[in-house]
């Protein structure tokens, strides 16, 4: 399959290597919007050959990994010139407003809505590396409006990937998700940015960050140039979520100057259940694994 | 040197290994007033025999890695019946409380209060490993109580143990770690409480639990019996650092429900510069490997 890539950061650079690695398409031609990010790509071989926009018009498969507000304008105008047999993928992280730009297209059969939920705080070509879609979850939007051609195409791609495909309405994916990553990573950036804040009075506090701040903050250097769009899409329950946060640590702490340990424990051991609930993710993702090497 | 270590979990445990490594301590004795973790501990070999409190009287070194709230209560009374040449270090994560429990006794001079900044959201004997410590920093808080034979003795420990021992008073020190530690902790306990509270009405949310949301999460998992006391000790400074929390994410949930995605975008930009502020840490810590080694 003659395959285009357009964005090759985090997501599109890897996805590059495991779809060579795979054999599904024999040439990637790569497409950004910098230059830079081009060159870097080609020079480290994630994809074949660089081109403008008019390689789409000839390709089998054109996988789309940029900023959420610029596949909501980008994708009609692809549907418009592509092949009747080629097929469009997305890969952004949300998807009510996607789906509704393409409602009504001519073409909307060629192009699958999908979200594989999977990433790191690094951004750009180079942070793209082989298995980063491994075992992780995969999620399709308004399925019944792609063709099965589209669909099986798809399916090859995300099989290459080691994606587990499941399927969901837009909506309830964007709720979905705004508790269990978008969540996540605003709740980071904003725990960044209150130590920040404070050591501007209080400096060498950092010399007592312990390994635990490392990782609840590793978010924090997530690229705002992909999640401003993804919050912005995702205000309504994003905010909803936020305020449901807000409204936990306010209880919190309450408690906590009440010194009402009791209740501080109780929550705590509540929110202990969090460790069972990971474990099961893993045991579920190690048998995928299991299952496959069969 | 007669060792003998209070407290057999991930951070005593920890401890036990490494210093048996390094030659420092002949014997160690273990107490642990769960007796299922001090057998642990001992058929994991990471100490050398149990023992009732007797042992204590006889030791040279005494190492408390028990719940805060118990330093407070224990110390007094082990300074009570100790050799005149023995020393006591402890580990806990607050420092004010139990630096006003040990003032003005007649001791006092052979307790160093000390808190090594690490850990893991495991805890228990089976949780203890070697290197733990390595390279992390360790925090002395009145130095000038303790006896310049108490810090040199304390001082090999820490060496042993690989940690960096920097010097702060009480509060500043509570002060501080609120901002880097506690409110890691509980921003990822209420976190994990928030997601799970939501997953109630909204099931298979965690099939979409990407790896961002378990690094951020992770301290969720950590031991409300050690944290309880902690949160209770630290109240005032750790509430402090909530309301600020609290403050940045309000605001955040404002500016995102005006969809100012300039301001979101400014606001996380700015976050980003965690990512230079930890790299800077990691780098001081290759370093100072490195001058080791020479």
């Amino acid at each position: 399959m003659k395959t285009t890539i357009i964005g090759l950061g985090l997501i599109g650079g890897s996805i590059a290597i495991d779809l060579k690695k795979s054999g599904l398409t024999t040439e990637i031609t790569g497409i950004d919007l910098n230059s830079a990010h081009a060159s870097k790509a080609l020079s480290l071989g994630l994809i074949d050959r660089i081109e403008t926009d008019a390689a789409i018009a000839t390709s089998d498969l054109i996988i789309l990994a940029i900023p959420v507000n610029a596949l909501g304008q980008l994708i009609p105008s692809i549907l418009d010139g592509i092949k009747k047999s080629a097929v469009i993928i997305d890969t952004g992280s949300t998807k009510s407003s996607i789906c509704k730009a393409v409602a009504g297209h001519k073409h909307r059969s060629q192009f699958v809505a999908a979200h594989p939920i999977a990433g790191t705080e690094n951004s750009g070509p180079e942070a793209a590396f082989s298995g980063l879609f491994r075992d992780k979850t995969n999620i399709i939007c308004e399925r019944e409006k792609s063709s099965e051609q589209s669909l099986a195409t798809a399916q090859k791609v995300f099989d290459a990937l080691g994606l587990n495909t499941i399927f969901m309405e837009p909506e309830e994916h964007d709720k979905h998700v705004a508790y269990v990553s978008h969540l996540s990573h605003a709740s980071s950036f904003l725990l960044g940015q209150t130590v920040l804040d404070i050591e501007k009075d209080e400096k060498n506090i950092f010399a007592l960050a312990g390994s635990g701040f490392s990782s609840t903050v590793r978010l924090a250097k997530s690229s705002p140039d992909m999640w401003a769009p993804i919050f912005e899409q995702n205000a309504e329950y994003l905010s909803q979520a936020l305020l449901e946060y807000i409204m936990h640590l306010q209880k919190f702490q309450y408690h906590l100057m009440k010194r009402d340990v009791n209740e501080l424990h109780r929550i705590m051991k509540g929110a202990n259940h969090i460790r069972e609930v990971l474990n099961g993710i893993e045991l579920k993702s190690k048998q995928a694994v299991n299952g496959k090497s069969k």
